[in-house]
């Protein structure tokens, strides 16, 4: 993705005009369509777009392209926003046991695959469980979490975030359950991964539940997190096959395959300023 | 799959010799083990056989095989089959308003890749709903339902299935709740489709529950029928990737084919003999 | 899909202000957007637009809607196009020993999931092969082919495809290839099924030289007919996972599961103006 | 797996009696076993068996186990091989510029998912460009490789495997290709990861030869090292969706998810004693 280019979202009412209207408006103001996707649902009657644009030559800078476009957003209604690609989000990834899901996003922050900063990463393990995890400049927060100290620990994780200028958090295997008031002050910028393909096995041990119903196929759901346990927004999933041969660690093992791929992709389509939430669901529009 | 082999299929309690005193059995007998599978289920210490063989020059028939086979099974206190697999099972099909599934399972029928007789085919619909199936020389019966007509209408499904000596009932998209009392007296010969990806979105409308909550995968779910609404042993599942940009329809479009598919192949996998239910799973062995 | 939509396909070099042109000229002539999707090709520097729109009131025609964007599109050098919608296209399949993509075919034109009206039917083997399917009131032809008749016979196909106004053939494992001539004559709308992943696998017996190369995943290509045998443009692929004990038997089996609705998806996306064809590759718009 | 458990692999010419002897035998020998699974190639006529066994309390030891089944073995004119599951085999990894493989394969040694011991890693780039990557003890080799260094740099490499007592060399994206005479020395203990879908895309830059040719499936193949480049026998595949919108860069980085879980499950298969090579092609025994 050039450096240069912005991201506009927008959702409003659906009526003629606002493709045009959108684009005409960029265009005047010295931009370039590079992709644009709209789509238009027909169940709720609601219009969602999503254009990628940059700059012809010199053209005018981010907050003067806001400016210009307040008035058509003004005129459709629209929720809106335009982003700028090259701004680098400041991402706080939350840790617990398992860190499967962590070494692969430190790999794909390294290579350059998610185009992130790292504001810092919370555990409630000590430094040495991760010992072999190599946090480079990160730094680590020990957040140990007892059911007394609960308040206490997650005011911390508040501070991080908002000392920390934290645009998006990860529960990366997390497995702890934030407030119902952290959870709101988070909205559309929390994401976690869930071990199963929701909205089948919420709570705890969903691969014990699995192989207990007996399913031929277990997945993974990276999710918005609300104050509704297991119930947020879903913006990916996928799922492999299994058997009757898979005990429980059998599909705690292949689930890992999983739910490190899918919350890879949820957190680049968040970075990529791909998803608008609307309801209970997401639009996530392709890469 | 040669017309003169045989399929064993046993139960037990692990201990040693099991392998070795079934294998023997079948040697000193004069067979010839073609196809052997098993398994041994740690979390609940059973072990699972699948055994295919067929007889050497002038080998027993299946009563004499079955003979000799019944005191290894009473030695390791077996639950055990012997099946031929010449023999081509009874099938009564039950069919509703789609009747997708209906005509997947004909045609496979006739090219000959489901190997099973065709007892009949009944609905709840008349023959017109179906004008553009044929069903060559099959009976098909319209057995109309009501809420008051419930029982006598059972009744009448009970009669086809003992009269027509029918060894499996495919609900292909039925959507009729059979009596508790009826789905005890089918147990292990009734195969449903049920249009999700089971233990998800249980009941009624499937697809607009999945569209409701925002999933970006749907799938299917073939399992046996059981007083448990669908809650029986999952013998097959599989699922295709959908967007958002896929409306209830859409959904249902796309769900259509993973049906077929799954309960072509769950009621393959019940005719080649290569399930065993324990509890609420399933052992299929593979093809 | 809305009876009264339409669809403008676009392709030229990219350059700013062809969103804004031709949104411009669409809510000018009293059209309103449903659906758009660019794609801008970062290899080729080539933009692609499919945008579907209706008319909103008493708008005008597709003849004066054609004559309103014309200057549009000779302003930015487009290749272009406007089709109605609601016009189902005109269909010749083509068969020949194996029918299951001949069957699936009809179903989905019977269900309506194909909006195409059905020119005829024509195959190298008599009506007698097929007679379990139903044919309706679609014209059947029997046109056997032998290495000598083959001009004769290709010339009966040509015949049909011009006297039947025919808009789309479909090669359902029709077996026979075409002459260059004639698919050049095709050239954007003949689509054939093969039978493999290709690249791999071209030519004669896929399933059996999948077999013999020991791949554990096999698949089918829907591609558009092109002089080049099994080279031409790719418009579906879909894959499932096979095992050692697949025979050549066992895949070609698997193997008609995913050439139908491989071959079905495909056919949709051209029946639905879903598709650029650009050089040797595909743009295929998501449904 | 039970770290006293034991794994029989053997393959002869399809006949009666062989599952009967061989699970005769290890009862007598005081063995119990805990799975089985057989295969019989119609299209070969050769019978593959794995059988997982293990002692009831004090049985025999390994050399004792394979003394008292010798005289089976060579009764039926068996290759025939038992192994210890609880040896840890010694592997010796290769790599090049792309480490996704190597540090995935890295981390699963780590968690346990891989049990193996590493003999070491050998790179034709230095220590520096791992450097995120955690080693460990395990002794690194910097080799690099030129044109005319490429026979001394290879010896060095075979050094390393017969000094290191090497079980298993894994090209984890090595990218360069071994002699004919090392390849054949290290037959049936060498597996590479082709980023390609095989036989499609064999050689250099796959990827580019995918987006060229507008594939809609990518995939990656591990598979033994023969002399016949990209020509091994395939041990696991499988592929991933992709859409126009994919450019080479797009298709490397959603292979390398392919890659490394395809590798990482060839691996495993090999250290679980589960896979038997048959001509080009392997039995892969299921998990």
């Amino acid at each position: 993705m050039s450096p240069a280019a912005f991201v506009l979202r927008l959702t409003c009412a659906n009526r003629p005009g606002i493709v045009a209207a959108a684009s005409n408006l960029l265009y005047e103001t010295g931009c370039n369509i590079l992709d644009a996707q709209q789509f238009d649902d027909t169940q709720s009657d609601l219009f969602f777009s999503r254009i990628v644009f940059n700059r012809v030559g010199e053209g005018p800078d981010l907050a003067a392209i806001r400016t210009r476009f307040a008035p058509v957003g003004e005129h459709f209604a629209m929720t809106w926003s335009i982003d700028d690609l090259a701004r680098r989000q400041r991402v706080l990834l939350l840790a617990s046991t398992h860190d499967h899901c962590l070494a692969d996003l430190l790999y794909r922050w390294r290579t350059g695959e998610l185009a992130m900063d790292l504001a810092g990463i919370a555990a409630n393990h000590p430094r040495e469980t991760y010992r072999h995890l190599n946090f480079d400049d990160v730094p680590f927060h020990y957040l140990p979490v007892s059911r007394d100290s609960k308040p206490q620990q997650e005011a911390q994780i508040r501070a991080l975030v908002r000392d920390g200028a934290v645009d998006l958090v990860v529960l990366a295997r997390y497995m702890q359950i934030l407030s119902d008031e952290f959870a709101r002050e988070l909205a559309g910028r929390c994401i976690n991964i869930h071990h199963s393909f929701l909205p089948g096995f919420k709570g705890a041990r969903p691969y014990h539940q699995a192989h207990a119903r007996g399913v031929k196929v277990i997945g993974a759901t990276a999710h918005y997190v609300t104050a509704d346990l297991d119930e947020g927004p879903i913006i990916e999933q996928d799922v492999e096959r299994v058997t009757h041969r898979d005990d429980p660690d059998d599909l705690a093992r292949r689930g890992r395959d999983i739910e490190r791929r899918v919350l890879a992709r949820a957190v680049r389509a968040h970075l990529e300023h791909r998803i608008i939430v609307t309801g209970r669901r997401t639009i996530v529009f392709p890469e």
